[in-house]
């Protein structure tokens, strides 16, 4: 990234810091709370090509059936959001609703409804209040702005406590930019990461793609909340070409990478009840594959997860959660250390646990396999009783 | 099971039930808490046949590995189980302890310390106080008792807020007796679930280990409190043949299968935290292990785990569950009941949820796949605050 600069005070944020883009966040009236709800993202090109990574959930709500229909002609004209409902185990009704919105937004756009991706996040196995969210999208175009990209970041939120945004400028004047809502995995109510990236760089479908599979493979997918998987999860990437640029394709796909690893801290940082955002580093795996098996498998063992909550460097638990799986070690050769102290070698005690601070937010937990040279980073959150309670009582 | 009748009233539990075994539960002082904290059940013939099952973990404590070895012989003539300390990740030092112990109960008892299987639970990485334990042996065998059983039971106990005995007498005068210890695999520090099960049937290793196997199968291997599985975990048979019977080998199977059950039901009734035992029930999958699998996959689903603690019949985490498995099924064709109440037909809205009671300390989530004629039932229990408590405050 030696090319590419971080705009240190950007004066437009996300989805509309990339030329070429206007969008808006507006209350539709989904949500109970009164809280904006309703979020659109146009691309006014001259190019119109995007990419999308969707949830591999076999349940999959009726906004991902729809988007990853429309995705295939590898085109999007605009992207509507909404809040307040997941539209997800909705039936064919639901699916007609997908359907009826992106028609509505097609229309006031002048566009074709197979050029418009939906989104949504909520509850599952609601339908969605159709006669507040239609006329929603004619007040969500009225709002339409080159800089609105941060009220559109509002009204993705449904528990989150901040909205998401990052965006990253390169040296030849062409932006990649996006924004987020979740909080990892771990919304209440299964109720999706939802991600839309934009960048006003000249890049074909194809290389969208690319860029776009290869930074959500060690971003979005490497964030592991609370182990459970949306029906929702879609992340969106719109090219406009506007900046006139066509960049080379591995800065351009370095630069995909950075907003999404930036969105993806983001959503461990806002993680629902957390108090630590832990990362888990497996270091000399035979393979990729293992050492990402490794270090999520650790990630989700909820014995760990407390310890870590109670500030004890409870290193036996990781130990036995390395145990469960299939990777290449010998379990008389296992290192691992907890905020820098190698509490375990070689399978047994090491260095004395009383060394290890665990006051900072932030934990690091490192495995080391020896069994190769691979290596994987995956984050997760500590278990707390405050996710407890905001996941009990969310749906009644 | 119309030949096998539970003793109402024993006057003699657990693994003392059965005729030929006597046992002592006494305190070593390995504990900090001064409660009883070893255990030592010996068997005194003729027969000394016994089978065992393990952990999976690939990361197996000292007192696995040893016991793992001394059942190759099919036999065994004494138990020597201790809590307070789980001798795991110890290294080739914690297997010289555990070789030690079983060389000073051979000693005391005149048996050979091949015959000699031993058990540790509690905190992982730590040294077993072996000043402590081999004089606590010898107290045990001054103790020992052909109505030891409870004792015993009592002596294995970490977080146990009970102890946990079974057994069932056959028509035929023969019993089978058991004790465990242990919450599923929830217990801190991955302490373990332990039980030793006794007989006085006449029985060949090689029947009690195929009896033990699939006794195991469908009971100890069903309970998944929290998904987490430990370094100790051990369930062990012996047979000592006093009554002078050879059951027939299915009516014994059952016998064993019904002590195993019993006792994997306290286990999750006792687990730390819980206030709710969850019977989840897969019904109409392709093949048995896919049942479990998907069963599994629901009792580790921590999100729905929270709703169900908040008693909130939240169906769709129940879908998106199912949805992250391989298992055959058409996510548009699921149905789900919850306490009997189908409030997903077809993967969208069924009845309707209030019609759902919660108030019961037991809940029965049954999903139907539509793709077969096998099933299973797999146990776990609710997330709550004091789960997270419990487990975040335990080594330190």
């Amino acid at each position: 990234m030696t090319d590419t600069q971080t705009v240190s005070e950007p004066k437009n944020v996300g989805v509309t810091a990339a030329k070429g883009f206007r969008a808006s966040g507006v209350t539709a009236g989904i949500k109970a709370s009164g809280t904006p709800d309703l979020a659109l993202v146009v691309n006014e090109g001259p190019s119109f090509a995007a990419a999308g990574v969707f949830t591999s959930n076999r349940v999959k709500a009726a906004p991902v059936r729809w988007s990853e229909q429309v995705l295939k002609a590898g085109e999007l004209a605009a992207v509507i959001l909404n809040s307040g409902g997941a539209n997800a185990c909705t039936g064919p009704e639901g699916f007609q609703d997908t359907h009826a919105t992106a028609e509505k937004v097609a229309a006031e756009l002048n566009v074709g409804a197979g050029e418009v991706a939906v989104c949504s996040t909520g509850l599952i196995g609601q339908r969605l209040p159709m006669g507040i969210l239609l006329p929603g999208v004619e007040t969500a175009v009225a709002a339409l702005s080159p800089t609105g990209g941060e009220q559109a970041a509002i009204a993705i939120k449904t528990t989150d406590t901040v909205h998401k945004t990052a965006q990253v400028t390169h040296a030849q004047g062409w932006t990649v930019g996006g924004m987020a809502k979740g909080a990892g995995m771990l919304a209440p109510g299964l109720a999706t990461m939802l991600v839309v990236v934009t960048t006003d760089a000249l890049v074909p479908a194809a290389e969208l793609d690319a860029a776009l599979r290869g930074a959500t493979r060690t971003t979005f997918d490497r964030v592991d909340s609370d182990g459970c998987m949306s029906t929702n999860d879609t992340v969106l990437l719109l090219a406009s070409g506007a900046a006139g640029v066509a960049p080379e394709a591995a800065e351009f796909a370095e630069a995909v990478r950075t907003v999404c690893d930036d969105l993806a801290r983001q959503l461990i940082g806002d993680a629902e009840g957390a108090s630590k955002e832990i990362r888990i580093d497996v270091v000399n795996a035979a393979s990729e594959d293992e050492a990402v098996d490794v270090a999520r498998t650790i990630a989700r063992n909820n014995l760990l997860k407390c310890a870590i909550h109670g500030e004890d460097p409870n290193w036996g638990r990781v130990l036995a959660a390395i145990g469960t799986t299939a990777a290449a070690f010998d379990p008389d050769r296992l290192d691992v250390a907890i905020n820098g102290v190698w509490v375990c070698r070689d399978g047994g005690v090491g260095e004395d646990r009383d060394l290890v601070s665990m006051k900072d937010r932030e934990v690091v937990i490192t495995a080391d396999l020896k069994a190769g040279a691979e290596s994987a980073t995956v984050w997760t959150n500590d278990l707390t009783a405050d996710y407890v309670h905001e996941n009990s009582a969310y749906s009644t």
